[in-house]
């Protein structure tokens, strides 16, 4: 059996992590891998309706903490009832989001404690990492524009001002600058084409291991 | 203005927590106090929500640490969106159930750690704390007899095998010898009457405070 890996592509609404994961998925099955995508917050039937919940535009008085606590509890149910199982049975788990952007967004945006969501995020992981986080970096104002020209309406996170999704993309180099081996930043604001040939590159290094 | 306070009932199921506390409600009212008659989990629209998530019986597989963050998530936006704002204008908060609940149920009765739901407690509560919590102790056998007698469906909680309901019980004693000044036990195998009658000494006492 071949071993299974997760990897996360994250970073700014409209950076092109749908798009991408499609690509890698396209990818590694013409490499004959069995690939489960899955995305956070949701990702399992009661993340799924967490995931209403939390990214409801209807609750504007949701409290930081009990948004940081849906999070995590739908990444705890997440990691125990699918990822960990995939990953034992050597598939490759591509998610569209993980615990990067709980830091990013609760703690860089938010500026909730990072005490207080590495506590949460280790009680959601329970020892379980991610081999790799993918950061297609990408101005917000930018990745709006795109968002925006998909059509689609906005999320409670990507209603946030322009400032919280500034301090947000800086929050994703950062952990990618603290912890090189576990994240890579892509340049998400080239051509698709160079995007994708640049991920699957790390891809290719990840699941080579 | 009066002072507020936040009072809690709780105990097995079929004890008489929403009985009981329809008579102190009664009683603090003929006295002219603001009363709030509240509910965990629950007790805001998030809340309710998130009830109806966490206690539902078509969900076997949430695991143990999902079911927690809901509970403490519903916690949090209670305290700050209900609780709090409540006390402050100096009204007197009953709540069916609280974090007494938590610490029987997941740690007592469920095995998970107490270092980890008095994390949890403490991120929800964020300092806050009820005045008094009274236990309404019964064996679990007679509190399913009084429920089921009642004729509602059972939810996730109550439809645990009797080992688990009985370990809950024993929690709840376990927190009120640990902590007297907060906790008082009434013994809910009387008369109702004689249950109303020792409860609302406390409650007397509380309010007087
Ligand atoms: N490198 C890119 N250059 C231009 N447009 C892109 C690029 N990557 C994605 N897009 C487009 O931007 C929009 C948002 O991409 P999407 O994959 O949905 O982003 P995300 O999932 O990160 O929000 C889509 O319409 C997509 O086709
Ligand atoms: N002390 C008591 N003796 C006998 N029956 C009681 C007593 N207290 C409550 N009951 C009855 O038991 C049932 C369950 O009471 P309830 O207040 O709904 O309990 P809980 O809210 O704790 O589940 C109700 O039918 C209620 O009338
Ligand atoms: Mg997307
Ligand atoms: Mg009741």
């Amino acid at each position: 059996m071949k071993k299974g890996h997760m990897i996360v592509c994250d970073g700014s609404n409209g950076a092109g992590k749908s798009t991408i994961i499609q690509a890698i998925e396209e990818h590694l099955k013409s490499g004959h891998r069995e690939v489960v995508v899955t995305r956070e917050p949701g990702g399992t039937p009661i993340g799924e309706k967490l995931r209403e919940i939390v990214l409801s535009p209807d609750t504007p008085e949701m409290c930081d903490t009990t948004e940081l606590m849906l999070f995590a509890a739908a990444r705890a149910q997440h990691v125990k009832e699918k990822i960990v199982p995939a990953i034992q049975e050597g598939k490759i788990v591509l998610s569209d989001r993980f615990d990067s952007a709980t830091v990013s967004f609760q703690h860089y945006a938010r500026g909730l404690p990072l005490s207080l969501i590495k506590q949460l995020n280790e009680m959601a992981l329970d020892g379980f990492r991610a081999d790799m986080t993918i950061i297609l970096d990408l101005d917000p104002v930018t990745g709006l524009e795109r968002v925006n020209s998909r059509g689609e309406g906005l999320d409670r996170m990507e209603t946030q001002k322009m400032d919280f999704l500034h301090k947000a993309r800086d929050g994703y180099l950062e952990q990618a600058k603290n912890d090189p081996e576990h994240f890579v930043v892509i340049d998400a604001s080239q051509s698709l084409e160079r995007v994708i040939s640049d991920v699957l590159s790390v891809i290719d290094e990840v699941v080579a291991e």
